[in-house]
C-alpha cells in the first residue's frame, strides 16, 4: 500500500494537515479560513464535548445561549478589550440583498444599511454583560455560573485548520460573582477541571500557569491557562481560564447590594477550550501511520475485520465477528464489524491505522478453529493471538492500558523536552532545539518582546510554582523573581 | 399572591410572552430580533436536542459542522432558493474595524472590503451542496446521512421569543442519494421521528403532511410537514422535511458513477426542527398559573419543599425531603430540594408552578408523624397525600401518567377544533372561530392567495392521507380532488 501519509521527520507541519485531511477529520471549505469539520472529526468533538459538559455541570454550571451579534460600540465600552478584539472581525452592515438592477445575481441593497454595524462574535463577554445587568440586583442573584457552546469568528489571515480558524466552535463560561476571593476560586476551580481534561481524556500532560501581562486575554486582571508540548517541540495552549477583575461589570455598570447594603460592582471570569484541542489530540499522539486516539475519545474503540477467502469463510468468519461484536456492546465498548467485501483487510487495517481506532480485531478461519483472534494495539502496533473466550476483559484491559500508556508517553516526551537555560547562548540553542525552556525573566515587557524578536520563542506561561524563586534575567541581567517557560507556540 | 401572568382567555399573546420570561425561558437581547435563552429555556432544549439527537443516530445519521458564511454568489445557483433565502438576511461586508480617525470609538476599516460579501446562513443546503461535490464520485460514497446542529439567521421583521426570531437555533439534515427512491424514503423517515418525537416526547399530537406549492421550501420537489395546534385555535409548523430532487446536485454540480457506470445527478434530502418547538411546547400545554411540561422534557421532574415553622421541624423536614430526594435519584428520577430559608412555602409552590414542573412534593411535621408525603401534580393540581414507603413507585406513575393526560388533552383539544367547512360562509365562520379547517380546494395557487387575503388562513397541509378525494372548492366551486386543512398560523 502507498504512503498516504508525509512523515513527521520530513515535514511536520505538511504531516498534520495531510493526517487531518486523509484521516477525514476536516477540510478547507470555500470560503476562506473556515473549515468543514467531517463526521469522522465531529464524532470526536462530539465526545469532548460529551465529558467537558458533564464536568462543567458537576460543578454547579449550566447551560445559556446569546446572541451571535454584538453591537460594534459595545466593544469600545471595555479599554483593553477593544484592542484584542474588535479590530480583525467579520462586521454585518446590511440586512438585506436584492437583484442586481444592472445585471444577473444579487447586490447588497443600499437601502438596508444597519444603523449600528454587528460584529459576528470574536468572544461574548461584552453581549453578555449587558445582559447580566438585568439578571444582578442583589448578592441573592450571586452568583451566575454559566456557559455556552457556540461558534465565534476571528478574522485570521493565515489559517490552518483546527489549530487557527476563522470560525470555530467552543465553550465560553461567563460566571458573575459577590467576591474576588469567589471569582478567583471559580477561575482556579476551572483551570483544574481543563487540567483534569486534558491529562484523564486526551491523555496530554499539562503544565498550569498564568500568562505574562502581553499574553494576557484583552480585558483580564490574570490570565491562567493551561499548556501542552506537542511531538515537534512547539507549545500549544490548550485552555484559559481568566479573572476578570470588575473590569466588565464597570464596563458594563452591573452592581448588586451586599449583605451589607452597600452596591458594589459585580466580579467576573470567563473561561473556554476550543476545536483547537482537536488540533492537540491529533499532534500530541498520532504517528506517521496515523491518528492515534485516546480510547476514551474515540468513535470506535474497536474494530473486528474478517480474514476469509472463500464464500464459506465469509460466512463464518462474519458471524463470529458479529458476535464478538455483540458481546463487546453488553459491556458498553464502542465497536464496529467492517465486513465490507469490497475492500482487502490489508486496506482495512491501514485505513483504522489511519482512523487512530485503539483496537483492532481480526479473525480468520485459523481462528475460529483454535477459538482465538488477533489483537493489534494501535498505539505500539504489537499484534497478539488472544483467546474469544477472555476476549472482553483483554480488551477492556486493552482500552485502559492504551490511555495510560499514551499519557505516560506524552509525558516523558514533555520531560525529555523541558529544558533550563543558564545563559542567553544555551537558550537560543534550546529554543532552536525545541521544547520548554525554563530561565528566569525580569518581569519587563520589553525584555519579552526582544527575546520574541530575536527567537520567535514567547512566554507560554509563568508556572505556579514558580512565582517564589529568585535569579538573573536570561536576557537583560537584571535581578529576576520569576522562572518562566519559554517556546515556540502554536 | 399577585397574579404573575396575564390570562389566557384576556390576552393569549400577552400570556405567552409573560410566560416566556417569568419563567425564564428567553428575554430580548440588545441585538434586534436576537434571544437570549435563558439557563431554565435551556435546559429544556438541551433536552430536547438530546433525545432527537439520539433518534438520528439511531436511523444511521451522523452530525457534522458547516461554515456560518455562505459566499453570496452560492445564492443564485439554484433559482427558487434564491427567492425565498438570499433576501432578508446579515450581510457581512468588511473584516475589520479601526478607530474613527476623526473622533471617538471604532468605524469600518473602508480597506477591509470583502471581494464578494458573505451572508450568515438562513440555511445551509447551498454550501453543503458545494461541498459534497468533492465528497461523491460513485454510487459507493451514497448515502451521506449528514445532520448539523447550528444557529441560522434570518433577517424577520416583526419577532416574538422563541416562535420568530432572527438568530435561531436548530438541526438541519442534509443527506444525498443514489436514487430518487431512496431520498422520498429518507424524507418520510424523517417525518416520521419528527412525529414521533413530537407525540412522545413534546406530547404534541400532529397531523402528517404535504405543503401546496406556494408553502413549500424555497427549492424543494416536495415539502412535508408536521402541524400541531395552539391553544388559541392557532396552527404551528412544528417540523419539515424536504425532498429536493437533484435540483442542489445541478445547481453544484454534484454527480456520481452509478452500478452501470453512468453519470447521474445525486437526489437529495433537507429536513430541520428549530427552536420554536420551545414555542410549541410552551403554548400546547401551559395554563394560566404556568408552564405545564411533559415529564421527558422537564429538567426537574419533582421538587420537593420542606414545610416547617420552628428550627426543629426545619431541621427534621429538610432532612427527611434529602432522603427522599436521593431514594428518587437512584431511580433516574431529576429531582431537587429547595430548602431555601428565604422564600415562603405559598411563593415556592407558585414558583414551581410556573415553571411547569411536573410533581411537587411537600412534607411537613405531620407527614413526619404520619409517614406520608404531599403530592401535586402540576397538570391537574390535584393534591394527595401518599405513604413515604411507596413514592418512588407513585411518582414514577404520576411522570408516565402526565405525559399520556396532556397529550390526550391536547389530542382532545384538537379533535374538538377541528372541523370540517362544506361552504365558503360556513369557512370563514370556521377560520373566525379557530382551528384546523378541512375543506376541498381547486389546486389554484390563486384561489390559495385569494382564500389567506380574505380570511388570514393558509393552508396548512394536505394531509397524507386525503389525496385521493374528489368534491368541489370552497371558494371557486371548480372540481378538487383533495382536501386539504386551513387555519391561521404562527
Amino acid at each position: 500500500m502507498a504512503k498516504v501519509l508525509t512523515s513527521r521527520s520530513e515535514n511536520y507541519a505538511q504531516w498534520y494537515n495531510d493526517l487531518v485531511i486523509k484521516a477525514d477529520l476536516a477540510e478547507n471549505s470555500a470560503v476562506r479560513g473556515c473549515m468543514v469539520i467531517k463526521p469522522y472529526g465531529f464524532a470526536i468533538w462530539e465526545k469532548i464535548q460529551s465529558q467537558l459538559d458533564k464536568m462543567f455541570k458537576a460543578t454547579g454550571h449550566v447551560n445559556a445561549y446569546f446572541p451571535v451579534f454584538i453591537p460594534k460600540s459595545f466593544f469600545s465600552r471595555e479599554a483593553e478589550h477593544v484592542e484584542g478584539f474588535a479590530k480583525e472581525c467579520a462586521v454585518v452592515t446590511h440586512y438585506r440583498l436584492k437583484q442586481n438592477p444592472e445585471g444577473e445575481g444579487l447586490v447588497v441593497d443600499p437601502d438596508a444599511k444597519l444603523e449600528e454595524e454587528l460584529i459576528v462574535r470574536p468572544t461574548s463577554e461584552t453581549i453578555i454583560w449587558n445582559t447580566y445587568r438585568n439578571w444582578v440586583q442583589s448578592y441573592r442573584d450571586l452568583p451566575l455560573l454559566i456557559n455556552q457552546w457556540a461558534n465565534v469568528v476571528r478574522w485570521e489571515m493565515r489559517t490552518r485548520l483546527f489549530l487557527r480558524t476563522a470560525e470555530f466552535l467552543w465553550q465560553e463560561g461567563h460566571t458573575a460573582h459577590a467576591t474576588r476571593e469567589e471569582a478567583i476560586e471559580e477561575t482556579m476551580k476551572i483551570l483544574d477541571v481543563y487540567t483534569t481534561f486534558a491529562e484523564k481524556y486526551l491523555a496530554i500532560p499539562v503544565i498550569k500557569g498564568i500568562k505574562s501581562e502581553s499574553e494576557k486575554f484583552a480585558g483580564a486582571v490574570n490570565t491562567y491557562c493551561i499548556e501542552a508540548l506537542m511531538q515537534d517541540g512547539k507549545a500549544l495552549q490548550a485552555g484559559t481560564s481568566h479573572f476578570l477583575g470588575q473590569n466588565f461589570a464597570r464596563a458594563f455598570d452591573v452592581k448588586f447590594t451586599s449583605k451589607s447594603g452597600k452596591q458594589e460592582f459585580v466580579w467576573a471570569t470567563s473561561w473556554g477550550v476550543s476545536t483547537r484541542l482537536m488540533g492537540a489530540l491529533i499532534m500530541a499522539h498520532s504517528d506517521d501511520k496515523g491518528l492515534v486516539l485516546p480510547p476514551r475519545l474515540a468513535p470506535v474503540q474497536v474494530v473486528i475485520i474478517p480474514i476469509y477467502k472463500s464464500e464459506e469463510e465469509y460466512r463464518s468468519t462474519v458471524e463470529k465477528a458479529h458476535q464478538i461484536k455483540d458481546t463487546l456492546l453488553e459491556h458498553q465498548i464502542e465497536v464496529k464489524v467492517d465486513d465490507r467485501d469490497t475492500q482487502k483487510p490489508g486496506w482495512k487495517f491501514a485505513e483504522y491505522e489511519l482512523k487512530g481506532v485503539p483496537v483492532r480485531l481480526a479473525i480468520g478461519p485459523r481462528d475460529l478453529t483454535n477459538n482465538t483472534i488477533e489483537v493489534v494495539r494501535r498505539d505500539t502496533l504489537e499484534k497478539k493471538s488472544h483467546p474469544v473466550t477472555s476476549i472482553v476483559e483483554h480488551v477492556q484491559f486493552l482500552l485502559e492500558d492504551i490511555q495510560k500508556r499514551i499519557y505516560e508517553k506524552a509525558l516523558l516526551f514533555r520531560e525529555s523536552h523541558t529544558f533550563e537555560a543558564h545563559s542567553w547562548d544555551e537558550f537560543t540553542a534550546l529554543i532552536e532545539k525545541g521544547g520548554f525552556v525554563s530561565a528566569f525573566w525580569d518581569g519587563d515587557p520589553e525584555t519579552e518582546r526582544l527575546i520574541k524578536e530575536k527567537t520567535k520563542a514567547t512566554i507560554r506561561l509563568i508556572p505556579l510554582e514558580n512565582t517564589d524563586q529568585t535569579g538573573t534575567c536570561i536576557f537583560s541581567g537584571k535581578p529576576a523573581n520569576q522562572k518562566v517557560i519559554f517556546a515556540r507556540a502554536y
